[in-house]
């Protein structure tokens, strides 16, 4: 699924600055943007990384063609100079980035660029755009996946997502966040995602009976059969007509049948009535799967209330993240260069929530070497160590008389380079690789951060040096 | 922006019908599907259509390539006769659709599709994904448009928007629903939609005084200088900073200061007391933009209270349309052909809200010729003709003895055809004329049917033929 150039997706201000910049005298200019976002969605304890391939991506085909340069010069805004600028652009940013399937949380930088301003200012609206999709699909669907308990989720959306790569891009996401297939086919070609789906209503009333419908359909697919049961009425006609087909039409043919899908009413109910229908018909292998404007707090309801669901498909409320469609990332200047010497930038906000963390940074994590939970993040200046032989004190950057040592654990620094002065210098791992490795990471959170309900906030905190800069701006800043 | 071959954003289980229709000698059978949504998002009077255009462009790049063939080859579940047919796939279906910019309820056709199954089916998806995502956003910004009472409103949220087509089809719906313009670049490149911006924080932040930065971008843009005035503070930096700047280097110039842009904080207290000094130094004319997770009821609010706001950007709870990101268009089989011999269909749910309307339809609107305001939509057969020369009595089609007889209007056929047998015979409007469309259209609602609590249920009615069919077939159903 080609994208086209991109290039022009991107806010017009983005332009309006670059050739700014330029005009100033500060083309070579040096500045560090730090990528992170303030709230998990759904007031969850993490979230997970998602969309850096399709940003890397973005970046390898970042070039303005002859139209975009007519389309700009028609604005009457930008100079000859800078037209020429951009029709020769060369990427020469440095880019790090927390790999894709990783637990993140606020306010800890999740991508960082280096780079000219005129550059690294430029792609904030795609590195935004990509990284926010898709972190919050894949947060959503690992609360959907936790949610479940082992049985399997598919992702259904794709006609409720917002715009074709809404659903592609999501089926992608929410396959990193546990979800273990779509119903988009194009997903599947693309990327290798495991499409599945049976029939819809219109099948069985295409056919004179929903008995006929079921028939035409195992004849034609017995090895996977899974038949829509709730056209008519679930317990009175579709279960029944479904074990009549499965007794007729795929047990003679030598296979078990595959499922039944309900698709509407009290699923709780619904399903432990089928669920005893099929065992007593011998069809205790018979899987049910469920799906119907579900999300992650319906499935914990009706697998608390006793439901006998084996599989869900999710709709609507993944693909858009319905509760809370909208993952926060903002991309804020962080240090400029001056004669080649980082001087830090903090952004100073009344709300204090909105106070930026100035300089260029690193974000290590500390795994418990007993148990190998993490334990802690702790953002550093970037050429700053943690040594994990020794001792280490954390301290509440807020509360800073809250402090604690850790000892007996590993440091791993988080962020890794992904251009190196414009080069990629990353290969994403595969889908399957960045899937397995998001359930490796989230299994080393501690059961309390990722409950759904007044989840413990993990420790994000600042090394020593760092707070003590921050806390030197934030002075300095007052006393102007 | 190209979106490469969308052909296989398709549900997987479209692919298993179609096959199972082929297999099942179904190739040639002609079935009839309606594309309607049940609710209006927000608990709005009504919505807004749009994602027409998108839709035929799909249409008309429908094929499948060697490698799709090749991947569903790869799935074993589709007969070579199938793969065959779509290799040599010729869409053959009639398309009518109400046109973009129209406004619509609930429960009436927006879309219907006649053809043989295996193709009227395959669409959903595509059909759906795209009209249920310009409609949700073209609908949310015709709400924000409404609560700004005239004031120009900017959209601004590609970096929060799901996918790259999220930002740009949201854009170009957005421009439908009323926006002056969008920050997105290639959305004025591609769709002619103003684009429009002036600068980011870092742009304040990269020089060594908000003074600095102002003046810098004044003597760039002086003829197009709008100051972003709350990077630091609002009333005692950033305004007196801004008029100085509007004195020293826009005036001289020969032109007069655009605006001030607010982006946090108290909007309503600020914008009044930055309107004052702006006044007080002669700057009467110089706009305020405010833009901070604005909505419909946020501007509602702070203009409520007195802000002297004179254009809003509004950013993620329009690109997503954050309160209800869901536009639940369905896609229902109505009827299908049986020897040339239409046969309605219709779906039975417990839930009486979810029965289907039987039938291949029209919808028109019935206006009144002295106001010119719309007074209800009556969904008729398709062959049906409302005869405007005389009086029509409409009934509600639930509680049937709320009569009502229409004297005095004109009758417009809602639906119009797109395909002919799978040839495009409609060419989209130019956006500005679908923009137009649209503003003229919903003038022609009535103000109760526009509030945004509880509004008045616009009449979306039955025609007697029509109505008498449905309680046939429900009846002939009740006694199965």
């Amino acid at each position: 699924m080609g994208n086209g150039n991109l290039t022009m997706l991107t806010d017009f201000y983005e332009l309006t600055m670059a050739n700014g910049y330029l005009e100033s005298g500060m083309k070579e200019k040096i500045a560090y943007f730090d990528m992170f976002f303030r709230k998990v969605p759904d007031d969850g304890g993490f979230a997970i990384m998602a969309g850096v391939e399709q940003f890397i991506q973005y970046i390898k085909e970042l070039r303005f063609e002859k139209e975009d340069i007519e389309y700009l010069r028609s604005k009457d805004q930008f100079s000859e100079e800078f037209l020429e600028y951009l029709s020769n652009f060369k990427f020469e940013c440095d880019v790090w980035a927390i790999p894709e399937g990783t637990p993140i949380f606020p306010n800890e930088p999740i991508v960082t660029v280096r780079g000219p301003v005129m550059q690294a200012q430029f792609i904030e609206t795609m590195l935004l755009l990509s990284i926010n999709h898709q972190s919050l699909i894949a947060t959503k669907a690992n609360r959907i996946v936790t949610a479940a308990q082992g049985r399997p989720v598919m992702e259904f959306g794709s006609r409720r997502a917002q715009g074709y790569n809404g659903a592609v891009y999501g089926a992608r996401a929410a396959y990193i966040g546990g979800c273990v297939g779509t119903a988009c086919t194009i997903a599947d070609r693309e990327y290798g995602i495991p499409a599945l789906g049976t029939m819809a209503h219109s099948w069985i009333q295409m056919f004179p009976t929903e008995l006929d419908a079921f028939r035409a359909y195992a004849r034609i697919y017995p090895s996977n059969c899974t038949l829509l049961v709730d056209t008519y009425n679930v317990l009175k006609s579709g279960v029944p007509n479904a074990i009549r087909v499965f007794n007729e039409e795929v047990v003679p043919r030598g296979y078990r049948p595959k499922g039944i899908r309900i698709d509407s009413g009290d699923i709780t109910y619904l399903s432990r009535r089928a669920r005893k229908m099929l065992d007593e018909a011998g069809f205790e292998d018979c899987g049910i799967v469920a799906s119907n404007s579900l999300d992650e707090y319906i499935i914990r309801d009706i697998l608390s209330q006793g439901a006998c669901v084996d599989s869900f498909g999710v709709g609507e409320r993944l693909i858009t993240s319905r509760s809370e469609p909208v993952f926060g990332g903002v991309y804020k200047l962080c240090a400029v260069e001056d004669d080649g010497t980082i001087v830090p930038k903090i952004k100073v906000s009344e709300n204090v929530g909105k106070i930026t963390t100035p300089g260029f940074k690193q974000v290590w994590r500390l795994f418990d070497r007993e148990s190998g939970k993490a334990l802690a993040d702790v953002i550093t200046l970037h050429d700053e160590v943690i040594d994990d032989n020794e001792p280490y004190e954390i301290f509440d950057p807020e509360y800073t008389w809250k402090r604690k040592t850790v000892t007996n654990f590993y440091a791993r620094k988080l962020m890794v380079k992904i251009f190196d002065k414009g080069r990629c210098v990353y290969e994403s791992p595969d889908l399957n690789t960045i899937r397995d490795y998001c359930r490796e990471q989230v299994d080393t959170l501690w059961e309390e951060v990722k409950r759904f309900e007044n989840p413990h906030k993990y420790y994000v905190d600042l090394s020593q040096p760092l707070w003590d800069m921050r806390e030197r701006l934030l002075h300095e800043h007052s006393m102007r």
